[in-house]
């Protein structure tokens, strides 16, 4: 049995994780940690685990936690991380990190997004990028995964086949809905949940830090500079991102003089290929998409294809568990890569 | 006293006029009708009215109607208006028709998209399309207005001053998303209400009948051909329309060689400017943007505009109510006009 | 025109207060406070109030207030609106007061279950208890106004038929489930919202301090010491207040020998008797209860009743909108009744 | 691998019985059939089983049926299920019956209250009543469960301890509240999906079909005849039951002068005690009451108890997600035990 630490446990991902480890059979959750008064029965902090899991949840000590489990999830705040990478690291701990700490090649980009200083700039290029799908190989060698962001993961997924069919985009706009649990679990001063119920908005308009991971991801699948608009809006549930992207394209020869129904075709098949062996993506047959229903409280990814009417734009609509394949799930995935378990253990 | 009908009053748009005209100073609501089994009193059928309004419901008689009414809302489902209005205007009666059935100039274009002969071909033309904002003028002089629908309201109140600006819009994608209102109240064998809680969907992907629609009236503010994608999706929540619209703009002389934040100052004093004496459009400040809490249970619509970083990409955000300016408010706002009542009266 | 002052209006009863005076054609806003760190105009507070009340928001200034209003709605927090009445009453200013300060008679009562001393007991005694139905002719020579909590609203109103027809209450049960907002808006430290969605779950279970209020109130009006057993619970929506109501009922010669279903059709006829005159009060017809759609957004308060098919337990059930009749639409109500304005103005 | 059949697999039930199944160690998903045009693949009916289940959903066929599988789940409709048990009993199969037709001792009442022959009476003494804590001995050596109604095992499991603790209780009122799920999918013709958003309401007041079981069951567990008042409400909510019971208590040697503290402290463990080796009934802390989120999603009973400060009210607290623990998550709980596997295989 693999010993597993969470650090962070107290917001949404860290919860998560609890739940999917719990009915993991090659793990036993041995270390937890969160900022406490006083430790804690996980119990008493999570009332849906008693009876399930019998663990205290402390302060985070660092060389305790060395000596308390082989496997570390950071479930940390963004800028938290990589005051405890670099130790988890020299103590020989393999390590996923949920946050964004790590997964942007050029700290620059993270220092302007995120406005805080890199203090650990020498393990970037250490960082797997755990896109599960597309990194699959280069996690099973990994002893660190960055962790994608939960928007990121739904949009490269949706694109990923596009690029790969050379398919020339030559404008990229992603229309983002979001669950709240997105934002986590939030610090005290803020009237978040109070404007939820019922209420939908844009944020960040064209403005979010998830942006440039985007950028970058997309940048290495084309091999090319690639830029998206993004636009990100707040949906009054709990879970699940829905992500609706319009490709316009140039001309293409695979388009020319043919039928936009023969496209839709043709492009679904081609998703339906380029997934075949990953058991967590699901392509929608031509003329359905997703919906968010199918996909909470799964790790899954959904996505459909449509070309419009004129040829001109190609509709692509992803969907996830923002908390799942968005977060813990996938972290879990990679785990199970690095591991050599069984791609889905413990998530189907 | 003017004395006001409603036809169909069964639905969420006829239980809102109801609703509204209670608190309207102007009018007596004196004939209501609905497919019964037998008349029944409103109270009965709506049992929030109890106390409010002791009036029967009955099943459509034309001639009893024109005796009963001055002017009269048509909430009647698409298709069914057009076997009433010869009648009614015959009769010199007022008439504003909440159906899709004279919106559409060209019936060609409504047979194609509502799947259906259209059997009124020669009072198209005496329609007025009702949205109040834009072609006020004409709505004061009316006596049979279209009003228009719920998705197309909000999306060229926002793209409107655009177009007078005389941006030219190379590209334009409407992402719009709708409380299950918007639908109606549906037919007996529809999985519909099942599958919407906690859930969110794309609908009718690029092939939604408000497409032409919206087509014809931006063709006609630009004075040339417009298309646009027009992606519809539906959201959790009972009320409310938010549209993220994305037009992409080729070379302007108002953008070069300024800053976005520049531009998008001028175009939120653009929006201002063109809706100064418009008491229901509300133009954000710059770097905001609407929400749906603001907008619902009032007839306003809440317009934000902004620049993208790259200065291709105009965004613009609008919200409504789906059933009050997307469709019972602006038929009451349209009643005031051609009555002349004050513009607001019982919408404020 | 009266001129209105609103004192403390950010929370939700100040807001609501807003909504329903903009359209009361005899009155006018003139004075509105909040605790600001420095004064705003009250659309940048609420967006939704932009274009339709162009007012500043202050902080309070006593002397300034008594110039500025005739009559006060105070929206404060409990323990605020003493610090306030004195001044006001002393300035001949007529006061309805949203807050519990003034509603028990005996002020050791309060400082049990308020947990404060009370700092105004001499004004104690002048407070008309602003049951609208129950205390109308003394609302109306009143100056002062306690205005009624919101599920002792529900709980009287309910009872009050049954005490009158001279049941003999055993035993009194309420079962309470409020939406969200009866709680006000809450502290920044407080994890409410997040617990919110799809959650349901009691509180202050037979500890909630509308306890003493529901029982002082329910003995006047039965000339004897009543006990209730109150149990509130939390419903994962905004608006609304529905109790289910269990009386115990000892052997009663009105009951004898007769059928469940006659003492039913007995009961329902004696409360549409007993609510005959009051607009703004429906009984169900029997075998009918209420449902919360039905009264949100409305003043009304919905009833009905049943006797179970043992004969030994009367089951009520009531419906209000928290936030109207069960506060801000209330205070409105007797406003009108002290003003010698229609008792319905502004609330139909 | 035990092979399992579910017939009448299309409603809630079914799915979450797959769901859970397909975590299931110990059985294989061999059959699964429902009321339907043409067979059609499970994924396409569940989309999001699309990749983690490949079977066939077909017509019943009960001589296919019974070479299919070892056990069976009857997620019939009522009145259903008399039709398929006889042939699945004789053909020496288990059976677990989660429809209503097995559950009560006396087939008048069933008649009485299902309103509806029964067509099987010589089977109904094979049945034993599933609620797994109660007749755990039982279960484990029955080849036929009659699965306990979703609120008669949130109520049952609150007053087992108190009437083992020998409190003679003077009457008993359920107030239950239930998400909508409980209702099951509904007829086609039937408005109740559109009424549910943000409603809350009574139904079936002190008249619901559930009333005689929950009152047969604690009849056997006090050994004598028990009457209750059962008021169900319907919560805007997919899943969950909470139950709030009052029980009047004459005089008890146990209460007499005794603080109402201390009589909560013993009542909260005698209930600990009495549920000591049950791992799925959780009892909460003396003063702590339980909430819906911490049992949606599992197959827990959390309870809570605390007597009335005048020591005349014992206020039990019950929640329970009425499709897992009150449905199907209980339906597996009983094939583990008649099975011999561990008793929360697959349910933790």
């Amino acid at each position: 049995m693999l010993r597993v630490g969470i650090l962070g446990v107290r917001g949404y991902t860290g919860e998560e994780l609890i739940r999917i480890l719990l009915k993991h059979p090659r793990v036993r959750i041995s270390y937890l940690t969160a900022r406490l008064n006083k430790p804690a029965p996980i119990a008493e902090i999570f009332p849906q685990f008693k009876g399930r899991l019998d663990l205290w949840c402390e302060n985070l000590d660092l060389s305790q936690a060395v000596q308390s489990a082989d496997l570390f999830f950071l479930a940390l705040p963004h800028t938290s991380s990589m005051d405890v990478v670099p130790t988890l690291l020299r103590g020989g701990k393999k390590v996923i990190d949920l946050s964004a700490d790590y997964r942007l090649d050029d700290y620059r980009l993270y220092e302007a997004w995120y406005k805080v200083k890199h203090k650990d700039k020498a393990n970037i290029k250490k960082a797997v990028y755990g896109l599960s799908e597309i990194n699959n190989s280069k996690i099973k060698k990994a002893g660190f995964i960055a962790n994608p962001g939960c928007y990121p993961t739904a949009a490269i997924l949706a694109l990923a086949p596009l690029l790969k069919e050379k398919f020339s985009p030559r404008e990229i706009i992603i229309d983002a809905k979001s669950g709240y649990s997105g934002a986590g679990r939030r610090p005290a001063d803020d009237p978040f949940w109070a404007e939820l119920k019922d209420n939908f908005k844009a944020y960040k308009v064209d403005a979010h830090q998830h942006t440039p991971e985007i950028e970058q991801e997309l940048s290495k699948l084309a091999k090319k500079k690639i830029k998206v608009t993004f636009v990100p809006h707040l949906l009054p549930i709990e879970r699940g991102i829905l992500e609706t992207i319009y490709v316009k394209v140039s001309h293409q020869p695979c388009l020319a003089g043919r039928q936009a129904s023969a496209i839709s075709h043709q492009l679904t098949n081609a998703y339906k290929k380029y997934y075949k062996d990953k058991p967590l993506v699901r392509i929608k047959n031509e003329g359905e998409f997703p919906c968010l229903r199918d996909v909470q409280g799964t790790s899954f990814c959904d996505i459909g294809v449509k070309v419009s009417a004129d040829q001109k734009t190609i509709i692509i609509i992803s969907a996830i568990d923002n908390l799942l394949k968005g977060a813990s799930g996938q972290a879990v995935q990679n785990m199970n890569l690095l591991c050599g378990f069984k791609e889905t253990e413990g998530l189907l």
